[in-house]
This record gives C-alpha cells, structure tokens and sequence, in this order.
C-alpha cells in the first residue's frame, strides 16, 4: 500500500527477498569458488555448488519462516542448497562460514548495488541544481530567515548551495567500503587450516568487494559509516524539499512542481507531492540511523540480538534513500521557476529590505550614527504611509543632499545589493565540476 | 526473508496490505452507513457501497503504485471504489471525507486490532511471571550488579520484577484510546452544513472506535501515546529477554530456552534464538518511536510530509510489538530453570557476597567500625588461601566468642539473608490479580 | 551560553546540582527518620542525619569528581555526610540502601517539581487556547493542507485544536507516578531484616512519593512512561509553535509574536523568536525519548551502563519541557491576530477555495456530473481573466437559472461554509473545563 | 554533579561557556582583522576589536541570559563588544556578518579542538589495541556467539579486531573539515561589496579552518559528517566497553579493570567503573546523531529552530566522545588481562568446542557423515558421563584405528586450531602502522 511511496522500483528489485536470497547465494557460489582455486574444494562441486546459486531455485518464504527457530535464515538457506547440489558436493556447501559471514557480505552486495543508483540521481540531481544556478544567477529572489523576509539573494546562490551539498553527500557515499565479511564462527577461518586468507582474497575478489583487514563480525564502523553517509545524503535531500514546499505555497508561489498532485475534494489544489514524499521519506532516516547506530556495541564475536536488528533497518535505510534521491533528481528536473513572484514578493515590504544598504550609501557623509538614525526614520515613514522606502529617499532633503536620483534608485535595487552571489555560483560549478571529473 | 522473524502470523496478517485496504474501505463504508442515516445520502447507496468495500476486489499493488503522483494511496483508491459501485452510487463515495481521514482511520482500526494480540501475549507473558516467581520463591541466585556479584536474591523475586513490569506494560498499553478521525479538508465538516457530528459520532459507532472532542488531523497526541506505550511494552520485554541471555551464558548457565536454536558449525550451541529476536525486534522500537514523535510537529490543517513519514513506522511497530510480546510469552511458557546452577555460581565467591551479612551479626558486640574491619581481614584471608568465609569465621577466635557454630551457618547461608524477597513476590503477585480483573 | 534559552529559571533550579545534592540528601534523611520509626536507626541519629541533610553543607563539584572512580556519586557523598555527622550516627548513614536508591528517589522527586511547573504552564496555555478558540470562532481562515489553501475554517477552531491537544498533553503528564526507589543492593533490602517494606512505606510517606509494588531498579516503565508523556506534551508544543512560524511568514501575515525578536542587521526584521525557541527545544526531545527507551533493557539487578545513560538525559528531558511549557504560555497569552490579513489571504484565490461548496449548491438542479464540470470550467476562467468565482458565476445564465443573486453570494462567502466548526469548538471548550475540574 | 562523569576536564574546557564565548570573539576578531586587510576597516579598529575579543572581559551568564528574547546569543554579544571598543571601532564591529556566521565559526573551532583531543586519544588506545594484539597473541580464548562458547580463538585477535575498528574510526575523524562560515544574513556578503570573497578568505586563514566553496549556512552536510563520525567512533568505543565488562563478569573473570570501581556496602566488589562510564556515554550519542540528523533539513537562509536545536546536542556529543575517547585509552592502558581464567572457561564443555575440528580429522578416511555422526556421539558421551572429549575419542576404537594419540591430542588441542588468527593479527598491526604515519 505504501511500499511505492518510499522506494524506487529498482531500488525495490536490488533489496527485496530475492535480491537478498541472491546475494547470499553469491556469497555462496564465490566462497565455493575461492576454495577450488585454493584447492579445498573439488573443482566439480565449486561448479555443481554454483550452478546451484540461482535464487529462482529457492523458496524465500519457507527460508524465512524456518529462519524464526534459530533467529538466522542462513541455516535453511544452507539446508536447501546442500539439499539441491549433487551428493558429493554437499559437504563442500558453506565450509568454513558461519550465518554473519553470508548475511553480511549479501548486505554489502545489496549496499554497493543501491549505493550506485543513489549516486547516479545524486549526480543527476546536481546536474539540474548546476542548470539552475546558472540559469537563474539573475533571478533576484529576497532570502528569508527564520520564515522572515531578510534581504536580495538569487535564485542561483539557492541552487549552487543545493548544488555543493548534493557533492557533499556524493562524496560522502564514494567513500563507502563495501568489503567482504568472511572469518567463519570465530573469526579465524580455523576449518581452513592455513588457507584462510587466500580463499578470503578470492571470495573478495569474485564478488568485487573490498578485502578487509580482518573478519569484520563485530566491527560495525563499516555499517555506521555507511548508514552516517546515508543520512547525511537525505538530509540534505531534505532540506531541498523543505525549501520547494515553502516556496510552492499558495502565499508565496515562487515554485510550482512540474507534476503536483491533485486533491479528489480540491480542484484548484496544485500538492508538492514529490516534495512531500521526500520529506516524507528524509524525515524516517535519522531514527534508523539511530537503530543502526545503537546496534554497533556487538558482544564478543557476534552479538545476540544487536546484530540481528540491522537486518531491516539497514534494508529500509537503503530504499528510502533511494526514493529521496529519485525523487529529488525529478522535482529539480522539472521544477517550474517563477520569477515574476519572486519579484513581486521581493516588493512586499516596498524596499524595507534594503535599508541596509540604504543606510550604508550615506554612512560616508553622514556618519554611521546619524545614516543609520535617518533611514531608520524613514522605514517608520514608509510603513506608516504605505509608500516605499525609494519615494521616501527621494522625498528626504537631507537624502537628496547626498545622493542622486540615480544614486537612490541604485541604494534601493535588490539586483544592485547581491554582493559575491554570482562568484559564489561560479566557484560551486567548479567545484562540481571537479566532482563529476573523479 | 526477515518477516517472519519480525513480527507474527496473527500481526503479519493484521498489518499488511489487505488489512489497510480493508480498514479504509471500513471507514467508507461505515461513512456511507452514517451518512445514509442523518440522511444525507440515501440508503441504498450507502447499502451499495458498503457491498463493495470488500478488500478482495481491490488491487492493493495498483493502488500502492497510484499513490505515488499525489502521496496519497486514497485518491486510487476512491476511485476504483467509486467505479465499482453503480452510477446512483457514485456520488456518494467518500463523501465530505478527505485522505487523512481515510487513513487516520485506517491506522486506528488496525492498531486497535494489534494491541489485542499484544495485550493478550503481555498476559499470558505475566501469567507465566506469576507462576514462575511463586514457583521459585526459595530459589537462591546471586543478585548481579554492574554485572558482578552482588548479594543473594532469589530467582522468584526476579520474577515479581518482570511481572510488575509487565503490568506496567499492559496498563499503559489499555490506556491507548483509538478513535476515530473524521474532519474532511479543513477540518470543519463543512460539505455536511450542520450534520456533521452526528455523522462523526456515527461513524465512530459503527467502527467501534471512540469519539474525538473535534478532528485530530493535526493533532497526533494520539500517535504519539500510542507510541510510548509501545515503546515501553518493548523496554520491559527487551529487559527480560537480556536477562534470559545473560542467564543463559556458557559460564553462568542458570536458564536455558525451551526451544534453544541450533547452529549449523557447532553442535553443541545452544543458541537462545528467542530472546536474541525479542532483543533485535526492541532494539529497533526506540528509533521508531522518535520518529513518529519527530513527526508531532504537522502545519496547519494537514502537514506537508510528517504525517505521510508516520505510515511505515506504525505498522512496523506494531508487528515489532507484536513479535517481542508473543515470543516474550513462549520464552517464558518454556524456560528451564537451573536451580543447581544457581546454587553452584552462589558459591563461587566462597561466601564473600555474605561479608555484609556476617559483619552485621558481629557489629552488636564489636560496634561497626571493628565488626567492618575484621570481615575485611577475614573476607582477604578467604580470597588468600581459597578457603571459603565460614570457614575463616569459624576458624577465628574473636568471631567464636561472640557467634556460636549455628550462628555462622546462619550468618553465611545465603538463604537466611532474602530481607522482604518473599513479602515483594506477594504483592506482586497480589497486584497482578488486580490487573486481571480489570 | 545557551542554557537560559532551553529551560527556566525556575527549571535551571530545580534540576541543578544543588537541586540533585538535595534531593539525595532528602532520601538519606528520610531513610534514616522512617528507619528510627520502624526502630532500626536511634532517633538521635535520624535527628541528626536530618540535621545534615542540606545541600549548602556539601561540594557538588567535588562530589562529582569523585563520582567518576565508582561511575556514581554516591559514596562520595555519603562519605562526606558521614564525615560530617556526628561518631554515634555514623553507621546508621545510608543504612540497607543502595547508589540506585538515592539517585533514582532523587531523579523521582526532580520530577516531580519540574512536572508541577511543566502542568501548571501547559495549562496556563490551555487557558490562553480557550480564551483564543472562542474570541475568535468567527475570524474565518483559510486552511491549508501540504501548505497550500485548502477550504476555509476558523482561527478559533485551530485554537480548539491546539487547546485539546494540551488538554491530552496534560492528561498525560498527570498519569505520571513518580515513585520511592528503596531494595539495598539485591532488591531484598535484606539488612533491615523483617523490616524492610516498613521502611520503604515510611521513606515514600515522607519523601510524598507513591510507595511501589517492590523495588523497581531495573524496571525503568516509570522512567520510560515519563519520557513518553514528555515526549508527547513537546510535541504538542512544537506543533503550536510551527503553525505560530507559518503564519507569521512575511508573506502570510497572519500572526505576530508579542515580543518579536529584533536583528542586530535587519531593523525591519519581526522574528517569531519564541516560536523558534520551542521549535528548538522540542525537535531535541525525541532523541532523548529514544535514549531513554534504549536505556530500558537493563541486566539483572543493576545495570552496566545503561542505567547511567539516564542521568542527564533525564534532566535535559525536564528542563527541555519546562522551557517549551513555559515559552508557549507566553506566546499565546501575548499572541497578536491579525483578522485582516487572514481575510486577504482568504481571497488570494479569489474565491477557487470555494469551489466545492458552489459545485454542492448546483447538484440538486444539475446533477453532481454536470454541476462539477461547470464550475471547474468557471474556476479555469476565473484564473484565465483573473475575476472572482463569484463573478464568473453571476455572469454564467446556467447558473443564474438556479441560483439567486444572493445565493451565488452566501455560496462563495467563506463564513458561510464552516460546517461544524463551531460546534467543535463548543466540544474543545466543554472538554477542557472537564479538565481544569480535575 | 554527572557533569565529571560524562567529559574530560580538557573537552568540559574547550566546550565550556569560556570556550564559546572565546570562539565567538576570535570570529570577530578574525573578520575586523581581514576586512582591515582587504581595507573594508581601518587598520587601528580591527586592532582596537581584536584586543577586546578576550573572553575574560565579558559576562557568559548575562549574555546567555539576553539571548532568549532574540533566540541567539549573538545580538548581546556583539552589543556588549561594540560597546566595549572605541567609538571610533564600533561601526566596524561584526560588519556584514550573522548571528549565524559568529555561532557556525565558534562551532566549528570548538570541533576542531575537541577533535584534536579525541583522535590523540584514540590513537593512544589503537597504541594499547596493539600492544595487547601483539602480546596476546599466543593467548588462547573461547570464541562466543550469542553469549554462548563457540570456538577457540586467541585475546590477540580479539585486541586486533578492537584495533581495526580504532583505525576506522580515526579515519572517519581525520576527515571532518571543520571550515568557516560567513555570508551575512542572506548568504551574499552584499554588504562588503564586491571584497566578500577574499573577506572570507582572509578570515578561514587566520582561524585556520577551511574556506568553503560559498557560505553553507543551511546546508547542514558538515555537521551531519561530523555527528557521523563521531557516532561511528563512539560505536567503536562501546564495543570495547561492553566486551570488557562481559569479560569482567565474575563468572567469565577473564578481564579485570586496573582501577575498578568500589562499592559502600559490599566490599568484596570489582566493578568495571571504566566499562560502565564509557558505555554510559556511548548509548547517548544514537540519540544525539539523530537530533543533528533531524534539524539538517533548514528552511531557506536561516532555519526557524532546527539550526538552534544543535548547539547543545552538538557540545554534548563532542564532549561525550572526548570522554569515552580518554576512557577506552585508559581502560585499555590499565586492562588486566587473565590467561589462566580463559583456558578454564576454554575447558568448561570439556573439549566440545574442538567437536568442529576432530570431526574434521576423521573425515579424509570416514567420509564426512560418517565423521559427523560418530563425533556427534562421542560429544553425547562426553557431555553424559562428565569426561572429556578427549577422552572419549582416545577411547574409541574407531577413531584409534584412524588417528594416533598425538593426532587425537592436536584435534582436542584449541591451539592447535586456530587458522590465521595470528595472521590476521599481523594484517592489522601492518594497517596500523600505516595510521601512525599519516
């Protein structure tokens, strides 16, 4: 019912129970493998045992439900799988492993195959941001704090600052080291004798995943920093969300999402439901990564229960920030920009926000004390008349002493008053261009 | 793959896609039904929509997929229910109703559902508390604190403790009051001109949920209690079940599961399968329950991404709940019991957790100060020379002229120093036959 | 630096470390007073004890630093009232009791102060709420639902709404049991004999704390009920003050803060600086929920760790509350409505929000099919040309066949569409004087 | 009063009030000195403000106290600042600059300092990791799975895994990049004209942060890596804790503290204060993660309450790290390592856990069933009449006709079984070294 709502559908095919069954299947087949290039295990039945590892071949349910008795599915999954090999190969099925070994290295499969669509709609995404920025270095937008209006930015310096912290999630998810867990119950590879770390290097090497140091079992940084790198990447997806949904509101109308939802009892409601979905999907990330972070103290060579409660978690954490990436890829694709209400929204204090600068403009004559004090009365002047504070300078004798027509035009131009805007764009394109080179 | 391990059959099948599909279609037709009598639509349209709010005519997965354009599943589903209904019907589908209130609605129905079976197995969980601790009243065990040997208790008071905890649990858990949300767009009711409470209040009668003072929409305090109490049914279950897996150590070896899980490497295992699942499954509750308490803060009449971020959270810890209360009730329905065990590990200090006990019976004669420092003396002479406390107490002249023979067997038998152990399973006891039958 | 703005003086106070200090100090008297009744302590030595128990007379800071060696500050701190009462009451400091004793009656009786505040605030704005909801039950607004328009309601029925929410909020808090903590080191109280639940009942008595069922150290349902009652009460308030945030946009105008906060850059700035500080406050909550949540698993008769985790997340908890209670209070009793600008932003669509109460006034002439299609034709034209619905539909002779001047008028007047909205409001208030009953 | 127990007297110094306020003040100072530079300000002000910018000269409480109406403690120290310098210095006070940049910076540089302490002490622990690695690693343990003895392994092995998980953790660490933040109140630096840029420059360089790609006052990704890595590393230290206090437990007593913690009332008790403390410290920080996590997404160019929800959840995360940092090193330092309690708790089954390997013996000539089965009988006998495995293998004339006596005694010998332990020691010994140089 609400599965499609927070998930893509390949980040739904690469993590659901016969993505999972596969993985572990693989790990199987590469364990096998590695052990008939090492000379453990027939070549015959390393072949016999993968020609076997087809998840098609295996019931997950039945795996699943068996898996209650001794709190691992692995047990069954190895059950069926000696089961469908030949007899001589049977003994050769999981030798030397242990449950984590399988579930752990299937989860880094899983990992390393979502990981690569969350960085190509991270990438994709900041390709639109990087569009935007550029486009709309120009677009005179009033940046707001705390809700309130403050003073001119761009529309640009909005999409280069999405932009430099979807290359700050990007980077974060590149550093991932999705490695191999192999050390058998105790983490010695015992049962392989002195050939325990050259079949940990082939199975590594067969499944393309890093070869770690050691049997990982109860180190769990690597899930910590996959799930750190995970929540950074949908918060900031959050954030872009967040600021679409602000400025699609009915009362401000700067953004429209280029397919809003509709509303069965509304005709005229245009819902930022991309927007909300992300948000929706962003705002369940960091009580996973808590889970996932709780889990990390893991007893002795293998924990009971801790280890266990990253199963799903982590198979959540993946989905969701697959949906939020994809979903942010296509708000920003086609997101309809207005910039006509940007403009119009800049104009509703009628010039206030650029009383700073205002003030600024006459320091120099008049001192800072006094500049200050005049234009201050002059903010009152304009809210209390319903003027703009432009009329009101130019009306100012004290003002028109100091400063042309054209001098107070300039003073009270949001367009004049955007400092290092447009470099900043510039230096956040470079930078992302630097990002899409490595 | 994980499923089964996480939730229960009962629960799975209370929390899936045809349990939320029927709970909405609950709701619209229990509206019609309303509606029909405050004469708003006329009855047999209300007859005939609520013939076809029948989950099995319904494509869950479609509808799963739709939801995606206006993050809302109600939109399709409305819909389908519309176009399954005959033309003088159709009109009168959903009328006045808006998706949260579909949903809301749904949610309720399906944790009222929950919380029966969770209430139920917290029950039986504490029944078997009950009997345990008036079972094992006389059962010495050494008290552990900081994990290291403290004083004698006794496995019966152990008991009390989890039962009381238990009816913690379950009084909080009765406190949940699902009720019905029913507001329409705004929250006002308004397309009904002035019959909208009593189509609330009919509503809420034929669902068998309560009444709300006004519509909840925003207001997720219900959510939220919902939530503590689960989160807190799941502490008190996952304290019990670290209990069992601390007791159930190689080397302490004073329970063991009924149902111990095997271990495909290593024959001789017993695994405590059962309370590493109640473990994994509560420590995922805490992030769970931030998350729907992150998401309290909703804007205005409907928020724009924190109630949508509730759905999956929910359900999941409901079947969480639901898992780690059933397999709570069969850990406990099965445990072993080592009372030699129990007796054996009171004895490894060689009478040392008694020190307290033998300084007290010498203070009267000694004064506080002498009677400390000569159970000091004697409590180094025992860890020195591998004998054991009553020996050294025996043993020594100052002690034997104030504590006959009797007196140091007593003085040192663990089972003659239990304070109020009894009297506290008695009123744990006699506070639960309150709770029953309530 | 930051703590006045996350508690209150009054908070700060009562949570301090000489609020801590004292509260520990009121156990140990009160132990040693209900130990002289049941005739364990000389009442000299009660009398004296008592006499010492006074915070002024210890070195939090010290005592604190000496905590660090035992992971509890405790037996540095009855060594120091040891120390400092007199030979003859030496050994009867701290008698039959435990670390957890003390710190667990003491984090009870902070709780207990700081509740009494957190209550007396929530209802204080409970109040405020009311006196809003009915003031204001014909100042019509337009609802929003994702942030955009949605169809009109009333501020007063949005006060009702937050008004029953704090009603749940309290009822909440006012289940709370704060409860003696008393069992020695193994939960027997085994030092005082037969005498032990005496005392326990006469330490509760005195302390104004309920007496539990036996001792609760590893039991942490209170501690987590709390959480949960807080967590929900915060959450309740964030709501208050995001909707507070929204509307006090720029661009919606609807609310103002009282006692806006001012910007050192921006003189034209009005920042909701209130609202931003319960926002603060209580997105900071559900973190520690969690952490106390994940603290509830604790082993055997004292926890390793876990226990000790809530020490300062339990005082955070409290001052966190305090301060959101309070800082709402204000905001409401100083909130500044602004009726004018809700009714412009009611006609920003310039009547489309009304469109389906025009579509339901055709349906009895037209036919729902009919009466729909012409007013979404009206509502396009009416965005084409920029006109009202109302004057699209008093220019339509398909709709003047049927409706009146006046009734084209009362179908596109807002406060005209407001359902039950009154009638809730009537509920919301009822409701809570029930409350302020109790 | 817990305050010692959760910091370190370095980390309560350097996230103090003192060291805020300082780093606020060296802000401002670098600003006046680099905008002196770019020749924004007269040279004698910015020496006029820098000599002012000491903390001493101010009053924490007074400014903490005057933050609440603004929700930032900025406007009060910034007025306290102007204040304070020369009239002539005052208008180049804090010019162009936020609230946001002075707190953001100050966060930043107190980051940087708590850093330096935590990744010292974590080096030094990673230093005794491998110490112990390296000495232990002929040091023979029982390998546990689910709290149950599964297979030998060696102390060794388990310091190296220890050992991998601190190099990790200092690697995610050395990572942070703690860089300035400053664009004024929109994110342009519009009031510096076009010299914003190298302003910014200017003031990275004198407070030795890094320069960002452009202000990132709502992109939050900084600060999320940061809690990230610290969550990840505080994971890492409570898998040490708790490995050490399950070790300690007096029925494994395979480990003890070097200065365990006392107990008042029972003094015959060891507790592993360190353990407790650092797990104590390490379960808070989930919680804290996902509150950073949470108030990543910021609305526009400065959040409504997510971004002051950090300050004090981000001080407590960088102090809770510092003091699990130094304690884990001082653990670690002191840990009293007990070989001879290991080889006991390795014979408790009495040579059952050596079944894997003596089956694994016979199978070259009894076929793996046969092998398997004739194993598993003997393990029934052994475990039946209390004799070993051993013996029963030495006593069984089907397993005579195989293996020698010298076989027999290998199979049963745990040091003769243990794989690459030894190997994997080395591996992580050689990965370390190569931290130590970088």
């Amino acid at each position: 019912m609400f599965g499609s709502m927070f998930s893509t559908p390949e980040a739904t095919e690469r993590t659901g129970d016969a993505a999972w069954l596969q993985a572990m299947l693989d790990f199987e087949s590469a364990l096998a493998a590695a052990q008939a290039k090492a000379g453990i295990v027939p070549p015959e039945a390393a072949e016999d045992i993968a020609a076997h590892c087809r998840a098609e071949l295996f019931d997950a349910a039945s795996i699943g439900d068996r898996a209650v008795a001794s709190a691992t599915p692995v047990i069954a999954l190895v059950k069926d799988l000696a089961a469908a090999v030949g007899p001589g190969s049977r003994p050769h099925v999981h030798r030397g492993a242990t449950s984590q070994d399988v579930i752990d290295t299937a989860a880094m499969l899983l990992t390393r195959d979502v990981l690569e669509l969350v960085v190509e709609d991270l990438l994709a995404a900041a390709r639109e941001c990087a569009r935007l920025a550029d486009q709309h270095r120009g677009t005179v937008l009033i940046a707001r704090s705390l809700l309130q209006q403050a003073l001119p930015t761009t529309f640009g310096l909005r999409c280069a600052g999405w932009l430099t912290s979807l290359d700050e999630a990007i980077t974060g998810l590149r550093r991932v080291r999705p490695a191999v867990q192999f050390g058998g119950a105790a983490g010695t590879l015992a049962s392989l004798g002195d050939g325990g770390t050259e079949v940990l290097g082939g199975v590594a090497e067969r499944l393309g995943l890093a070869e770690p140091v050691l049997p990982w079992h109860t180190d769990r940084a690597r899930i910590a920093e996959l799930a750190g790198a995970l929540g950074t990447a949908c918060g900031v997806l959050g954030k872009i969300a967040l600021d679409v949904e602000l400025h699609a509101q009915t009362e401000v109308g700067e953004l429209t999402e280029g397919r809003p939802g509709g509303s069965s009892a509304m005709p005229h409601k245009q819902n930022p439901a991309t927007s909300v979905l992300i948000t929706a999907a962003t705002q369940r990330v960091p009580g996973l990564v808590a889970t996932l972070l709780s889990a990390m103290p893991q007893s002795y060579e293998r924990a009971a229960g801790a280890w266990q409660s990253e199963w799903e978690p982590l198979t959540e954490l993946l989905r969701l920030s697959a949906a939020a990436a994809r979903r942010t890829r296509e708000l920003l694709e086609d997101l309809e920009v207005h910039p006509d209400r940007m403009a119009e929204n800049l104009d509703l204090t009628r010039g206030l926000v650029l009383a700073e600068n205002a003030a600024g403009r006459l320091m120099g004559a008049l001192g800072r004390t006094d500049a200050q004090a005049l234009v201050a009365e002059l903010c009152r002047r304009t809210t209390g008349n319903g003027s703009t504070l432009r009329a009101e300078l130019l009306a100012e004798p004290r003002v028109r002493e100091v400063l042309s027509e054209d001098d107070v035009v300039a003073a009270t131009s949001a367009s004049d008053y955007l400092g290092s805007a447009s470099e900043f764009i510039d230096r956040a394109l470079a930078a992302h261009t630097g990002m899409e080179e490595r």
